[in-house]
């Protein structure tokens, strides 16, 4: 080797060395908090910068307080360690930005009561999870704790002398961090979002403490052989996947997406799990660029910032599939934080979109280089296109299409479900759909029986209903067999399959389609959906076309459900109403009271006002066909159900059946005018003219004589549309 | 004589025959529209002024129409000829102020097709009201076209020649004016709010047509011999009130008003009469000064729309008592004509806020004014402050307590009903009352059921579940007896009885005070009501304190609703769930599911979510009360009610129940961040100390050991409070 190749590596090392003696270099780093010292900060930045610092002097005023760990979460030790790593984390940003030592000198004097407190605390008293914590229940939250924690150790730690680190970090950070890795291998070696955390908080306090080894093993994970599989957690998943060859946070990625950056439980979850995925990265960025981990798998994690921001109705909320509380949306921190890191990491101005609605950005560089180009930008707004997401670690694994059509500022938008089965917070809708006119839910998902973190719901956990009602089919938008859950509602059984995507095909943008079979939900059916999102001037919107069909080799039940959840206001079948029974004593059904009872003509037709808003469903049906108008709400012992209103189609002892629907979005009312506009529809029948394997053919004959014939090519999702 | 005073007459005879021949000179007038074209408009205005064009610029393209009438409200010819007169008198507007010949022409010509048409129209075919119009199928309408047409013929009196204006008044304007009183007498004479518009439409034709023997019969009635007494209306109210002896416009003034302004049928009806008050008022004052109208009765029509104003919660909707559709608020057309008009006649600052927050104003000096004003307006916002409103022509009847108190972001607000029955659309809730916490209904009143102008319920009209469910008592926050409605339900009985007031308290900010008196909505009970509405700093936000005694000759039963309409958290009270039961036959009960049942002890608590917020009330028990958590929604064969739940404290075989209740505000939720904010109550239990005739101590213990003694005073509302 030539002397000027040792010189080199000497260079590399010596500059190596000097790196990783700077702090801060994970969040905040040197060069950063430099050059927002010497410019002026963008408006929403120093806003930020007060409220934190508000935030903050208002906790340094109250005093530190660690008390000894002994409540759940809501409890008062729970909250209060909660904030103390809120508290801690916004100190640091606040020391560095400001220069001011009370913010330092407030992380230090809490972090040595923390280490002063730790070595002789057990295991939490609660013992009430698969993962016991320290400091909290369960070691998801200490993980919270550590990678906010973290961040305020490396904000001050040139301000510590080398006694408090030592002493701060072998007494307390070393083991804390093997006690939630080494110490808790099936919490830490798992693929699923708790250990995410685990894994960004044990790597994060590496980065921060300048320790590779633990930060190896938060990147690869501890060696599997040491536990047992197939165990399962506290939501009933399993804890490994039988498969599962790999662990740590590269197995995180590797695992959590599909190749277009899906997560399998669905967005709600996603959220959640984004805040470790990224904070990480950009941690990891900055102290180990050579690792470029926001290139990794073809920029994964920037990919599944974006899928996560996609799967939003028109208010920024998530689509409810699977295990979801309603309202969550793009505006908690979690998705504030993917956003600004995902920006400065990519540039693409895609996300400026939701940082803007968001209107905050993170109290560090990249939440200031954020507000400056939003305040200084004119960059356009990007409106939410039609879009499919694979699901699976390999993108074969069903998927997510998502169709939308319409006024920018009120999309029609139809999500479609052939996922496969979403881990331990999957429904059993496969095949399923959800539509939003705007923000409306004209056919809702009921989402979690559940009401996070409220303390008289259980607790703020799921509920039991959750499994009985909740994830059951009936309570989606799709097809019931036999009053069965798709699976018999068996996890494990739901859990080796998925749905196939046939086509999603949007090259015509006045009529989009997707296509999506089920092979498995019920041994025996072939399930096909193809919908198809129909844009026509004759109409004021875009208008749903919803074909179902199932192919049988014997004779079933069938139950097509259509979640409303508004007031009927007219219908083209004499329906009479009974006093409420309940539908059933299983998959659901026992939720159900039967409210009223009809039989059908050769369509069903049914007009709903919801959000000042009215609806037509038109559905093809055979003379003598059953209507239920049901409600949720029976055997529902503490009021834990919403009281929502569906209709069901059934049909008896059949094969083959085949359900063609229409769902017009056609008219408003104003409570200040107090005037309908078009509050009937359009359409007056529908019928399939025509079906082989290649094509299926509608007829759609609206009230003043027009007709529409709908040919779709079964294959490919073509449409040919011939206007009589 | 003196000659100086023949002249002095001839001067005046002169300018008054000068003054009669200047147009416009109603709403618009010269000096008005010479006013506004000789400045700059206000933005606001030029942006009325712009919609104004592009609406008539629409309507003109489209050509005029005027159909043979046919269709009730809601089909073509009905929907034409509204359309028709909104034009008009907007396209009167524009002429004036633009000077644009185009649209006097437009209404010259729609004038002509109608004189054409009118001579050969017979009464509306439908002949489906009381009193059947020509255009429409009720006068009513025939009276909206007419206050607005009169406008438009008053814009462009001067444009058409002088045989035009005789032909359009002779052949059409003055035989439909005759129509609508000399033809119509039992509506024209009648005191009611479709009768102002009949006197108001008649009077401003007469005033654009300088007609003043018409003018004479639209101010003071036909006479009153030629009509049959106490015939009923469509909606089952008295055409004549026994002791009327005055009709006409003055007469409307006197018996629809209070001295204070209040409305006895309610704020959602006062906003759509208001409207024919306020215009003809308005042209009155510009045409007949001499009448002084705006200061007639103590300036009652500009209290009127205080009153009005005032009857709002904090969203600007209207309380929904009696007969009102939920959600109409200030921001309707009628609401910004009577604001403009009442500033423009007052130039009160108070009504700036309500202009603010419509956002727009009329086409007229008097819009051109306000938005002016608005403009350069430092002027502060008023917030709404307790008040009470008496009720009845001398003030003795009865009234509306209005308490208010918190944030002013937020008012809590107690609306406590003991007025006299409301006339035809009165509800039977005599000691009735709602809270708010800004717009959410704490406690709701039901309001009507009923889809104004949805075809599709009803067509429009009240449903029969008005009658069955909204009325009764029981639909309301008060005492129903015996399980029978107060008066048995009999509007003849409650027509004659209104309750009493007994203090209107507020000189304690912190305790403010209401209390009333039934003595005949059950014979042989006496019903009083005080509440409290109570501000201090260890709760959150205020709280209410509700004391209703019943003193009974019999023994009774009693059921005290609570209209929570929220969802269920957790109880003090171990319940029951059952299969839903009607809860009986009548009053009400027919449509109320019984979902649970307890037992209560000495105290009932139950903590419920509504709009992402915490509630929960505390109510005095007897051991073994029954409570009974119910539903609305039984015997609903159209699906017209709401399923809203409902708790009912019942007390059986009783002599002289006491009822002791206290709500708390006091918790939120944000789905963005998942967190509750004290979901709990602070309250263990409240009891009753000491009463006797002058005072009633209450005694409200909170779970800390904080403890208050509140004694009221039963005749002055004086509140005494000790903290232990």
């Amino acid at each position: 080797m030539k002397l000027i190749n040792y010189i080199f590596l000497l260079l590399i090392f010596l500059s190596n060395a000097a790196c990783a003696q700077t702090h801060p270099n994970m969040i905040l780093t040197k060069s950063g908090v430099d050059k927002v010292a010497a410019h002026k900060n963008p408006v929403m930045f120093d806003r930020v910068l007060d409220e934190t610092r508000i935030q903050v002097d208002l906790a340094i005023s109250e005093g530190i307080m660690v008390p000894i760990p002994k409540d759940m979460g809501g409890g008062y030790t729970h909250e209060k360690h909660k904030n103390n790593y809120f508290n801690m984390q916004s100190a640091g940003a606040l020391y560095q930005i400001t220069g001011e030592e009370k913010y330092a000198a407030y992380i230090k004097e809490m972090l040595l009561e923390y280490t002063a407190m730790y070595p002789n605390l057990p295991p939490h008293p609660t013992n009430r999870s698969y993962a016991v914590g320290k400091i909290f229940w369960q070691c998801l939250n200490d993980a919270n704790w550590m990678v906010y924690t973290s961040q305020a150790y490396d904000a001050i730690y040139n301000y510590l002398s080398v006694a408090e680190r030592k002493k701060i970090e072998n007494e307390f950070l070393k083991p804390y961090a093997n006690y939630l890795s080494i110490g808790n291998p099936k919490y830490f070696n798992r693929v699923h979002n708790h250990s995410t955390w685990g894994n960004a908080a044990v790597g994060m306090m590496a980065l921060a403490m300048d320790d590779d080894k633990l930060l190896q093993r938060a990147l690869y994970g501890l060696d599997l052989k040491d536990v047992d599989e197939l165990a399962k957690d506290n939501d009933g998943g399993f804890i490994y996947d039988k498969d599962q060859a790999k662990a740590g946070f590269f197995a995180q990625i590797d695992y959590s997406f599909s190749p277009d950056g899906y997560y399998g439980e669905g967005p709600y979850y996603q959220r959640y799990a984004m805040l470790p995925f990224m904070v990480f990265a950009q941690a990891l960025n900055n102290k180990k660029p050579e690792l470029k981990i926001f290139e990794y798998r073809d920029s994964i994690l920037i990919k599944a910032v974006k899928s996560l921001l996609n799967q939003t109705n028109q208010s920024g909320e998530f689509f409810p599939i699977n295990d979801a509380q309603k309202g969550m949306s793009i505006y908690p921190n979690s998705v504030v934080t993917a956003v600004n890191v995902a920006y400065n990491a990519s540039l693409d101005e895609e996300f400026l979109n939701a940082a803007r609605r968001q209107g905050t950005v993170l109290l560090d560089q990249g939440g200031w280089e954020l507000a400056k180009v939003i305040e200084s930008s004119s960059a356009r707004t990007f409106v939410n296109k039609s879009m499919q997401f694979t699901d699976g670690y390999n993108g074969d694994e069903g998927g997510l299409g998502i169709l939308r059509a319409g006024d920018p500022e009120n999309q029609s938008t139809v999500v479609f479900k052939y996922t496969s089965q979403g881990l331990g917070h999957g429904h059993y809708d496969k095949l399923g759909y959800l539509m939003y006119d705007g923000s409306t839910e004209v056919m809702q998902d009921y989402g979690a029986a559940r009401w996070v973190n409220i303390d008289q719901k259980g607790g703020g956990r799921y509920l039991k209903e959750n499994n009985t009602w909740a994830k059951q089919t009936i309570a989606h938008n799709t097809l019931v067999v036999d009053q069965k859950s798709h699976f018999g509602g068996e996890y494990d059984i739901a859990n080796l399959h998925h749905s196939d995507p046939v086509f999603f095909n949007t090259n015509n943008p006045d009529a989009q389609t997707a296509g999506a079979r089920e092979l498995n939900a019920y041994p025996g059916v072939e399930m096909n959906r193809i919908l198809v999102l129909w844009e026509d001037d004759y109409f004021a919107n875009p208008v749903l076309i919803d074909y179902f069909s199932a192919d049988t080799k014997e004779s079933h039940d069938y139950d097509m459900p259509y979640q409303f959840a508004g007031q009927i206001m007219s219908q083209n079948f004499d329906y009479k109403t009974e006093m409420p029974t309940t539908m059933g004593d299983g998959h659901g059904y026992q939720h159900l009271y039967k409210e009223a009872t009809a039989k059908a003509g050769d369509n069903i037709q049914m007009n709903w006002f919801k959000d000042s808003k009215f609806y037509t469903l038109t559905t093809l049906s055979e003379v003598g066909d059953d209507i239920i108008l049901a409600r949720v709400g029976a055997n529902d012992p503490e009021f834990n159900l919403r009281r929502d209103a569906l209709l069901i189609h059934r049909k008896e002892n059949a094969k083959s059946p085949r359900f063609l629907s229409v769902i017009e979005n056609h008219g408003t009312y104003s409570r200040v005018t107090e005037r309908p506009v078009d509050p009937y529809s359009k359409i007056a029948s529908v019928k399939i003219t025509n079906e082989n394997n290649q094509v299926v053919t509608f007829n759609i004959r609206a009230k003043d004589g027009n007709s529409w014939s709908i040919e779709v090519n079964k294959s490919s999702g073509e449409v040919k549309i011939i206007n009589k």
